[in-house]
């Protein structure tokens, strides 16, 4: 394992060393009551970050994302989401288990955008017909996962926040690497969360932390989510644990995620430049490499397999993509020698 | 009302003469107690036209299918369906309410179909994966309402309970207006119903009784949704009052359907002579003809109003189109009246 | 079938020769387009009977309650009901499954109430805490079926009334037979709805109409139980030939109700002296009869089977009570009759 | 605050040197990928000591026991649960939003046992009759947290086992502190759960891990709760981080649990010496003293306050009832000094 070349995904990043000393020197109590100050202290520091009231810690991005959905949603109302958002193809139906709510898929555009004229035919002519389900939230995915890791731009959020507001509906932001549009965009994270009532963010991801999510909003949002974290089983006790390396990632991890994007860019370039590789460079944004395999003698089943025996280790990521992501574990030198053992691999 | 030419829905149908004569005579029990004879009789009558084991009597065709849906889809998996099906769109996520099951909607063919490969990709290819939503369930819709009508072909519904099979899911049919499609493509409503493991049908619509649906399935099956309605609130007392119109319906309003389908027709080819309307009469297959107005001085908005002002009732039924539908309460006389007013209203 | 004495429930009543000829002649339109005007006409008879802005026509009582507590209790809050009450029982935990709704069972006293104290227990000391689901509505069943017809007092009801509005909660009342109560208290069924924000009565049990049942409330209320029986599958076409024979049910058969009462205590006094019967005369209040069977060689089991073969239908409901229930269907005969059998079975 | 006696629970309990230490040395991965060793390791060793073929690591308690219940429960069963048991009062509804399960109270017997009779009464007499949920599973909770730590013994776990068997049902255990049970019945944890088809158990409490509970049952079962944990969002990235404390606590915490028990009688003795406690020294049978107050000027309210500024933290816990737990991070000069401090505030 240890001399892998991790590109499946930013989730396997390990805690720092900063990391690891702020665990042993954190302040703990039961925050099931309430009383853990590490974890407090996180969760302002997040709602600073973010540019919200409020915010606090959940044990993943999936009940982050749950829990907003059920906070905002109605049963019986229907959420739109992207069709090749996260929310809807990777996080178990859990609001139509867990809140009685129906998913709207509206395509999502190559950019990771959700076109406004598909979001405006969610909306039935009339709603007062009780056939229809209603619209009760817009969810978003910023940097977008599945579209290649691309990232929103503030005038398309500010379009949404219009278009939502005419509906008056409220906004949610899968920001699982929020950072990652931040240094993209070259704004501070509260600039982009500044569109969406509320936002959830990854602290493990390129962040490095080893466990952990933030939901951000307002204070009587993060109330209903905090009711919410508890029925679902989120409650933990002496999560300041787990909230300080919280802390140093927030604090020392999010600018040297342009480290990630250089990596990432420098991957494409070398990729597209091998016979039997089809990427668009120009994609690339954030973290993340997408491309396919158009080859005689290769699928992506047979590259995958190939990489992982010559020590890379990549993955498929819908409609038949290999996905590449950089992150904290990752050096300049790695990304030469994958780019190495791919052209090794198809020539 | 009187001089209304009624072309909205068939589910404007009333109730006739020999059913009005049926409640009379019906003998009577309370059905939640299982002792309403004629409601027994009813259940078996639409079995055996059906070719199932088992039927039921529903108060409705939106409780058909959400108990169906109940039966078959344990919470937090996917009910595959078309992203223009009536359970999809007019079902007010039932499923998703009562069940904690997702809707994943699939592009619908023009039609009606769901093409092989598009039902292929909501199956993950890690099924193990708990991200996942599993699918446990195609729904079909035969004929297709917001298609116009159009019937599935059998080699077609062969194909799919072949793709079922390999899949290990059931087949539910909402067949509304199965007695249609069964008119349409000659063949007994049983042929059709075999390549589907369940089947709803509407005793009001075409068949004209006022009040009723009925599931047919195996018997196991029959058992569960029993179950259901109970839960849903659609166990009624002296139920025998609207099942004795709808043995009425089966015995005796199935065959003159193909006169709605001449009248469709007729209709179709009449108004595809008017200018200013754009109207496919190819796809006019059963009692539904739907068109579009392409006029400088009018839209569907104002034809509408105009029609209505005239003593003909049409209504929009998704994406800007017009729907007329053809039932009993139709003569022919009323479908030349029609062709007239929206040759004036245009000329 | 025709010589049975049926007491087992009022369920088993048959419509009248008004309600057939009403049937016959009743206008009818498509009640899911809001167009049938007998449906209208009774909603609006009955939210004036009942005191109520609006009032709306449901296939059953199930639905009727089931709706009214999706449109109170959001998601993970509880309703309180009596542990002896036919939403606990016999309703097949509808509120769970379609509305993420917590029972929470409050002893019932033996006549019917639910103590004060009783519901205070189910308040949380502290709200904010979010281990605690919280009350969302308050049940009561009045006249109180497994109670044995209880009727419950304007004075306690007024109670209720005021300790609701003291914890800021609604109040649902479960009035299947609600003129039963009217009638025994001799006051207009309208003043016992007036301390409930919503109730239910039964077109069918003693009123005798074949189908359905209604829920009373705010405008604003009965527009949610609207969109609420879509979804649940409660929409009807031609619901005008239920509505009609619900129309005389209301007008007709309310006075009436008092010879059920006379019968029921004439059995009751009759079984009385029947050695071995254990029976409560002065708890007979409506229709309904509870006894016990204390006998060296029978049981309910055995006196039920007897019975039946004598010609009169009677069942268990609860903690091996036998019930028996007047209604139209029983006349003074019948009841002499029924005491006959039982003194010769246990004789 | 670390002057404070904390006697209000063992939830309170911080991690030990030796677990700070697992966490440095933990060898991590990505769990959600499920390759942590870490993780897996403990799972390993939770099955072990519990005797199931398979384990789960679970971010708490509540989600454990949720999982657990949503694996077993259709949605429209009832799950059997003590009145006064966590999961009915203190886990805020969760099998009802997320599984559409109804919870039936069944009554708690002092020593914390559901008596068989109580739990018989719960199985419908005709369960073919669909107004009536059906039982799918009963949960135990042992020790028992409400009734004053009481542990249950094997012969009563046999009977249960029994009777389940009988009705064909399983029975899932609340073991949040089953360890406790355990070291007061002298037995291995195995012993207990062997009765049992799955148990959960939490880290943290007496075991003194910061976050983290287990489930255990058959395989078939834990791949079962595997989905549902990812659904709910339990799903944590490098989870080692909590799961080698995890295994610290495992190894190192559970003897001397005895010091805890010895505690906890000590304190109880203590108190029952002092005039206006009531007290009953025989009940206590692991880490929990539950007493009441009565006493001319004091209530529980006043004494908790009073105590509070004394430097000793106790809480109420239901019926008025103060509760003090003890734990790790006490001594035996504490429950010492504890004894005094209410001794001086009461006399």
């Amino acid at each position: 394992m240890k001399d892998m070349i991790e590109l499946r995904s930013d989730t396997f990043t390990l805690p720092t060393r900063e990391m690891m000393d702020a665990m042993q020197e954190a302040v703990l109590g039961d925050d099931v009551y309430g009383e853990d100050p590490t974890v407090r202290h996180l969760e302002e520091e997040a709602a600073r970050m973010l540019g919200k009231e409020a915010a606090i810690l959940m044990p993943s991005g999936t009940m982050a994302n749950l829990a907003s959905l059920l906070a905002y949603c109605p049963r019986g109302s229907k959420v739109l989401v992207g069709n090749e958002s996260d929310i809807y193809i990777y996080e178990a139906a859990g609001a139509s288990v867990c809140g009685g709510i129906m998913y709207e898929p509206i395509p999502t555009q190559t950019d990771g955008r959700l076109a406004i004229a598909d979001l405006e035919k969610a909306f039935p002519l009339e709603p007062e017909d009780p056939q229809f389900a209603l619209p009760s939230l817009i969810c978003l995915e910023n940097p977008h996962n599945r579209m290649g890791g691309r990232v929103l731009s503030l005038s398309y959020l500010e379009e949404i926040r219009l278009f939502a507001n005419s509906k008056g509906i409220p906004v949610h932001m899968d920001g699982a690497r929020l950072f990652n549009a931040s240094v993209a965009l070259g704004v501070e994270a509260s600039e982009i969360a500044h569109f969406a009532d509320s936002v959830q963010i990854c602290l493990s991801k390129g962040l490095s932390a080893p466990i952990g999510s933030i939901v951000a909003g307002t204070k009587l949002f993060i109330e209903k989510v905090y009711r919410l974290r508890k029925m679902l089983g989120g409650g933990m006790r002496q999560a300041g644990i787990i909230a300080a390396p919280g802390l140093v990632a927030l604090k020392q991890m999010v600018d040297r995620i342009a480290i990630d994007h250089a990596h990432a860019l420098r991957l494409a370039k070398g990729l597209a430049k091998i016979p039997g590789i089809v990427i668009r460079v120009e994609d690339v944004e954030t973290n993340m490499v997408f491309f396919r395999i158009e080859h005689p003698k290769h699928t992506w089943q047979t590259l995958i397999k190939a990489a992982h025996e010559r020590g890379l280790n990549v993955a498929e990521l819908g409609h038949g993509r290999i996905r590449a992501v950089t992150h904290s574990g990752i050096q300049s030198e790695d990304i030469d020698k994958a780019i190495l053992i791919v052209r090794e691999i198809l020539s």
